[in-house]
């Protein structure tokens, strides 16, 4: 703090200077030459002819535009299957030096502690994390089974790390309902100070004015303009989703384009390496806006100081001003607005989309298979007393976020159904895998297409226990128990051989290889899961999202087959 | 919370139903018909046909428009010397349902506890304090006596109670010299997530970067629209001040006007009741605005969602939305801006520019003179063992915050220096009136003008100790026995007779007598004191501000003549 106010005074030479730019001030919407002055990782100055001494580093902007880091106003990190290092290493050089992220699925594989490595990891990056303490955990209902429950207890811990800058994922159902746990969250961040993060897909006046009233600062999920416009209206920050599995930009940017509005910023949500490498980040949003018809500076508005805004944490991030965090992009077309040079923490860190020098993970010691026996074809018999029965399948549809009901009926052989290429049915098992219970019930799903083998994931939120599907019981053991042996990942087997696997050793869902090598080995997967006759368009990910009980009509948990109207497990065999 | 959550959600009829008006939504800039619902004290729901339940109170706008209350962003309260209750019921009527106050004499003068019981005070009436706690007090350099000083020790115990929403008056000179109680208080407050307001009169870019890079969020003091600007570019919100002694909103509103910016708010700083009373108080500061050519949905934004924006109080008020207090006036034209009706705390309050019922003060018990001993016309004799002497006088001057030196010789009587009206020089003393030390220096003044009697006051910031001025020896020692009697006010004396006196006996300095009799009475002792020949516009206001440091270049304290510019005490006689 010293070190920063004598370098603002000018009582000492900053440590580095950018010069010879031309500011993008977030602040006024102005835009005109002026300079940067860094002292440590902060912001000292800014202005014409800054004062420089001998040891005073230059960077030199070439004419390009000096604008603000971008933020990522609600991202799941792990859902890239990357860790916090290679995910930082992935979106830096697209001009992201913010996340807001509730890292809610290492959350319930290692608890706190691991929050608290994954925070510390990404301090060693140039990525900050802005984090959010998930409003509870799992998500799941009936509750799944995890490594870590989060309710109050812990919120009283979480609130005072500085790191945490709210309440993370409010689902509106939680609030509408009551949940005792979460609106006791909710009065404990009001207490703290803290805002309050929604979620309210497909909401409506009524229940936005519901959440308005508890306190819900800012909502990610609107799926149209008029849904986003009624949010803003009833004082709900709004923040527009362009996902790898969600496209909302173009029409919700209509609330900005069209009203005019202000309050809105720019989210991510879940991305996949392959989309990012390819088109970018928040960077592209930014991009997207303008192509409909925003003006540049307002599109890098809602990129910066509109979700710091939002997120009350406009004093350290989101603009080019004194004591703010030394986080500046060089760019040379506001119009094309690609991200030439990356400054991040007051140093070059990223240049023409390339880590300067990549981040290096943390040691993370060895892994540790999970707690988990082996599994045989045995423990995944589906049994009946019967010669026939009726199975209530989960019947996978063309949108990954929606699953019906379909009735099947098959032979029972020796007194078990086995899963049946012929009927359309598979066999599905969630192994509970912290060492709580052994859970594994087994159940069927549809539409999938798999004429042969198994397909396994430990990813897999809300409760990352490890999925299996397969058309073949043998094979499935042999997934399960590669899954475990590798301490997390991804397995696809086939006759009894594992022929391809993604390893997931950090926390059982992520990993520090390059997003590089993550995209292609995501592709291997998928392809070798559409060669096995899988139908889908994103196996691998429709596997992934299995257990969440939020998504319609039915889940698959540890518990069982989870009907998601009704919020209760229901029997497979009818 | 859970009874405003089931009116929002529609399971319960509102407690109240504003109708029939059409809705300023300052948060997305639109205009449009809606209805408000009220539970309690908040906002539950705003829109279109809300459902109304038998014991629904309907309030009818009659065809108003519907404007959040207004938000007054910097005010000393006690420098109308009206109590917070008096207050309150002069400024709710013009729409003001929320002010940012320090109470920082208050906190002088009773401490921790006097601050806690007007908050409390605030509380029964239609106004909301958002209490800063005052970056140290007191304020002068070298520091007078007071009854109560205020540091870091204070600001942990304060830091924690919820009316607490920030620093209040961090003054730019503690930041850029270091000053080490200052510098731990916004430590504090940096660690509790409360804003900083700063007070940076007349400052320039780079103590504007110092400032900023202090995390400084917002000030008030901008003397041009250039400094103004300047401090948005940095990153400090920027409130437009209009204040009874400083008028700058002409000069200051071209940052809005001219360049368009948002982060900006009003306030009114300090105000006399007699010029609220003739032209309103932030709701003239809007019509003041539109008048300059600023749109007025923009005006009123600025009196209310970009003020609680800045305070980070946007949660609560300053604007019609779900969740916040149901404080919401109706008014008939929106570029006249005459309030019509005011409805704060969800209960119709004022009208017509009167309160409804107006607040009732709490029961002050009895009152209690000053721990002074009886003052004698011997205790205020400047001595010298010479027979004529040089005397350094403050000298007033046509501005009341420049105060000049002016250098009289005069002859020594009797070993006594007694006040001369032929050489404009009369006797000033500060008498330290918390029984600790009873200092009661001897001081000469010139530029004043009385040509008899004497003048004293206890309400004087920022120690509040007993100012009096006079051309009498013995009528000074009435005055100040009669103030000491009083247990605070202000007094006139002539010949040795009280010939006029305001009494403030809360906390020695403000009253809770209404603001049309305060007019009354500071019209009277103004009037008296120039019959008495004080050629100053505003006699009693320049006593006021005479022991405040802060103005250059001289001040008079309980320790002695100040020298404001090496901020020491210097000699009398030199």
């Amino acid at each position: 703090m010293h070190d920063l106010l004598d370098v603002a005074y000018g009582r000492r030479p900053a440590d580095t200077i950018i010069t010879g730019g031309t500011l993008v001030n977030v602040l006024t919407g102005e835009i005109y030459p002026a300079e940067i002055a860094i002292s440590g990782t902060r912001i000292a100055a800014v202005g014409p002819g800054l004062p420089r001494g001998e040891n005073t580093t230059i960077i030199d902007a070439k004419g390009g535009y000096l604008v603000p880091g971008l933020i990522d106003g609600h991202i799941h990190i792990e859902c890239s299957k990357l860790s916090v290092t290679s995910f930082a290493n992935l979106v830096v050089p697209f001009g992201t030096t913010s996340v807001v992220s509730g890292l809610d699925q290492i959350l319930v594989a290692e608890g706190l502690d691991g929050v608290r490595r994954a925070l510390d990891e990404a301090a060693e990056t140039s990525m900050r994390i802005w984090w959010g303490a998930p409003a509870k955990a799992p998500y799941t209902v009936p509750q799944s089974t995890v490594g870590h429950t989060f309710g109050p207890g812990e919120h009283r811990i979480a609130h005072e790390w500085p790191e945490c800058v709210g309440i993370w994922e409010t689902v509106q159902e939680m609030v509408e309902h009551g949940d005792p746990a979460v609106l006791e969250a909710l009065e404990l961040a009001h207490q703290r100070r803290l805002p309050i993060f929604g979620c309210a897909p497909l909401s409506d006046a009524r229940r936005i004015a519901g959440l308005a009233a508890a306190g819900i600062r800012l909502d990610h999920e609107s799926y149209s303009h008029e849904e986003m416009l009624e949010k803003l209206r009833q004082g709900i920050y709004a923040i527009v989703r362009e996902s790898s599995v969600a496209h909302f930009l173009e029409e919700n940017i209509q609330v900005v384009s069209k009203v005019g509005a202000r309050r809105v910023a720019f989210c991510t949500d879940d991305v996949h390496a392959a989309d990012v490498l390819a088109g970018g980040h928040v960077d592209k949003l930014v991009r997207m806006a303008i192509k409909a018809g925003v003006d540049p500076v307002t599109a890098i508005q809602m990129a910066t100081v509109n979700c710091a805004e939002m997120y009350r944490i406009d004093d350290l991030v989101g603009s080019i001003a004194p004591g703010r965090f030394a986080d500046v992009l060089i760019v040379d077309s506001l119009e094309d607005f690609r991200i030439r040079e990356v400054v991040a923490g007051g140093k070059p860190v990223a240049r023409d989309g390339r880590m300067i020098t990549p981040a290096v993970p943390p040691a993370r010691g060895a892994v540790q298979p999970f707690p988990v026996k082996t599994v045989t074809a045995d423990d995944l018999a589906l049994r009946s007393g019967e010669t026939e029965v009726t199975v209530l399948t989960l019947n996978f549809t063309d949108q990954v976020f929606v699953r019906k009901r379909r009735d099947v009926t098959l032979p029972v052989v020796d007194g078990i159904v086995e899963p049946s290429v012929e009927h359309d049915a598979l066999l599905v098992t969630v192994v509970e895998r912290y060492g709580k219970n052994g859970n594994m019930p087994v159940a069927m799903v549809s539409g999938m297409g798999l004429r042969k083998g198994a397909i396994a994931t430990s990813a897999a939120p809300d409760d990352n226990n490890v999925i299996c599907v397969g058309a073949s019981r043998a094979d499935m053991a042999v997934a399960i128990n590669e899954v475990v042996r590798l301490g997390g990942g991804q397995v696809i087997v086939v006759d009894g051989e594992v022929v391809a696997s993604l390893q997931l050793p950090v926390a059982g869902i992520v990993s520090d290889i390059s997003a590089d090598e993550m995209a292609i080995q995501e592709e291997h997967l998928d392809t070798l899961a559409r060669e096995m006759g899988c139908q889908l368009p994103a196996p691998l990910m429709y596997l992934f999202f299995l257990s969440i009980t939020a998504i319609p009509d039915y889940a698959v948990t540890d518990l069982g087959l989870v009907d998601c109207v009704k919020l209760e497990v229901v029997e497979v065999i009818q």
